[in-house]
């Protein structure tokens, strides 16, 4: 060893590496979160880590930062295969998965997905490059019923409140609410309309108002978008509040039908968990109806922790079918990493999954102590024996370094009976393997 | 949607993807896998997907076939970091984590790690490219229990037995064995002959026999190494049978009681499933104690499932320690894709996880029917809501097609009771939400 040359190594900017203490609230937060996904029936799927460069660039120049793979030991002459890139997403993933297992798959298709998708950004502080994300889509041949966008904020808030992160609140709009009053007011450049309202929580009504000025829209139409922009209510009422801009259009209407069932759905949740939000925009493509976003309230500045929305086409790029869906998405690890910054993750004094350490006082004794782990560990309980014959005090330490809640000492000396230490409460009882349970 | 041009995808050689109902025994065996790696105390670890190159060449030139990682939108005067690659495998991820973390972690480290590895090997028919892994290993400051030795392999039984991957058997040996016989025989340069005992389960006693010669090595040590890697025992046996080849060393002496104290530890369980085999030599470098290997029995050619050993230093080259340990490892995509090749997966009727599906018998009984979903979810249950209030034939032809076990009819036109469909039996019984649970 003293002649071994030591490469010290250092943390890589942007991949996240957890200690197992903290690793183990990642898992329960991932045990909760496909728990939830499983329990409305959507079934997981997993795509490779790559795709090909062609699958993502079908649509055009792939724009986004990704990481293309080159094999280390190329050969110069070799010929070469496919270039593969890393997934930046899983929303490709899953529209080529679609569209190759067509035949396959049962319609609508009802999947989550949990995987890492990489960034192939430049490195800097905050900023990802390997991340988990938590999907979830419904995918149907022509059409999607518009329960499942109830259903799916349902399930997000089913989950967001499972773990504990403090206050928040799901704002759901539908975008055929915005471009139907567009339609209505004859504005036909909706662009910089829908760009100016994307930001007005960032920005304040003031600086949305200035950008719509600079959009040439008239003012009395500015007033109708503010106002529009404004309306937020945890039920139906916001129909009554658009309705009285005193405008329409077919578009309009659709989008206040949908919306208004959507929020119909969602009055067996609690009270503030959900509004209809109609500054809610998400981006100026893509999604075409319902969209989500989430905001933790202790910190909106911190953007959308959970958000999504409904698509024409999901597809078309890889078959000839019409494929509308409906998503939503959770930035797993931003979100995580978040919480553990804050100290906010619970419990981070257990570095191992252990329920019981078993005790071994001596080494003739080790068999029998295995044979209690045995009985334990068949009764469901995680269960680790010592792994020498140490003093039990050094035993102990370890049992407190490691957060073990119980320590079990096998009869030994004077002592005829099997007695456990609650380390929390430091009470002593006698006890018996054969009456322990999960 | 008519002009758009279609880029139809294909599978990428070397990189599974399974379709949904595969995925969830793919699910289920790692459920059952972290069960048993958690149920004896084990913490999970996740490791970044990449490691720097460096990090990964501390030992000197890589020779493994990997992936380096390129951005796709570099600037060609952007100051370059550090170049990462693809993990190959999870023992060099362990290592340098174990450096990295050393002061906050704590010793023996017991962990599991269940990840995507890759290999960035020519696309080859039978070759995965991207395939998981389980591994677990005990790192020791100095020096590890020869206990664990034992328990690693009672884990992997267990695990194995849980799987239903038929008849296997897992052959342990101590590489100190052979080591300590050529001492004894005063055989030096012992290169060759681990080489030609490592292949003699495939190329037969006379081909180990014929590549001895070869090598040079005295006639009468041929016959002693050969009887030594034919020796083949259920239990410590295997002890006698060594020392009656009457030779003897230290190094053999030493292996010898390792191996008797690990085969010792194993006598709970079920007779066949582990032998003491001392042909089993696991590669040339490495291992200097233990060994593992594990077949399958209808099928040995396909080679090792799980293997593994013990080693004497896991992370010098990263950090001024002398960090001991033992490990073993499940190829799981491998296993997996083999038994999935081989209709042995079991039942891959079921398209989802969803117990369930509460079936829609009109519009208005929507709410009616989403409220008895929720009842049945809060106690446990997957529960699907059917999306339309389609024709109850179709809703069941649904329910057949995704292998959903059981129908749900809320009361309707002439029933005042809830009914539920066996699927399997076709039995239709009167019911009620509150008295399910898994």
């Amino acid at each position: 060893m003293a002649d071994q040359k030591i490469y010290k190594p250092r943390p890589i900017t942007g991949f996240p590496e957890w200690l197992p203490e903290v690793r183990r609230v990642e898992q329960q937060w991932m045990d909760h979160i496909r728990k939830i996904f499983e329990s409305y029936g959507f079934c997981s799927i997993e795509t490779p880590s790559v795709e090909e460069i062609d699958v993502l660039s079908a649509k055009g120049e792939v724009d986004k930062e990704i990481y293309v793979l080159e094999r280390l030991h190329k050969d110069e002459n070799e010929k070469s295969d496919a270039r593969l890139a890393l997934h930046f997403d899983q929303t490709v993933p899953l529209a080529r998965y679609v569209a190759q297992h067509f035949n396959e798959l049962d319609f609508p298709f009802k999947r989550y997905q949990m995987q890492r998708v990489w960034r192939g950004e430049r490195p800097q502080a905050g900023r990802f490059r390997e991340f988990y994300q938590c999907d979830i889509d419904v995918i149907g041949v022509d059409s999607v019923p518009i329960h499942f966008d109830g259903e799916l904020a349902a399930i997000m808030v089913d989950i967001l409140r499972g773990l504990n992160i403090g206050p928040f609140q799901m704002q759901i709009s539908n975008r055929k609410i915005l471009m139907g009053l567009c339609e209505g007011l004859g504005i036909t450049d909706t662009l910089p309309v829908t760009r100016a309202i994307d930001k007005i929580e960032k920005i304040g009504v003031d600086g949305t108002r200035k950008l719509l000025v600079e959009a040439n829209i008239p003012a009395q139409h500015i007033e109708t978008l503010i106002k529009l922009a404004t309306i937020k209510t945890e039920n139906e009422s916001f129909v009554e509040q658009v309705l009285a801009l005193g405008v329409s259009s077919p578009t309009l209407a659709e989008g206040i039908a949908e919306l208004a069932s959507v929020m119909a759905q969602l009055t067996h949740i609690e009270r503030g968990y959900v509004v209809a939000d109609l500054s809610i925009v998400r981006g100026l493509d893509y999604y075409t109806g319902t969209v989500y976003e989430t905001k933790l309230l202790e910190n909106r500045d911190f953007g959308s922790i959970c958000s999504g929305g409904r698509y024409d086409d999901l597809a078309g790029s890889y078959i000839n079918k019409h494929l509308p869906g409906v998503g939503i998405s959770i930035g797993l690890s931003r979100l995580f990493d978040y919480m553990r910054l804050n100290n906010k993750l619970g419990d981070l004094t257990r570095k191992s999954p252990t329920d019981i350490l078993v005790c071994v006082p001596s080494d003739e004794k080790r068999v029998e102590a295995a044979s209690i782990a045995k009985i334990l560990r068949d009764r469901g309980l995680n269960v680790e024996l010592y792994h020498s014959s140490q003093k039990i005090k050094k035993q102990m330490e370890y049992a407190v370094r490691k957060g073990i809640p119980f320590v079990w000492f096998p009869p030994f000396e004077d002592r005829n009976t099997h007695e456990v230490k609650n380390m929390v409460t430091g009470e002593q009882l006698p006890s018996d393997p054969h009456i322990w349970s999960k």
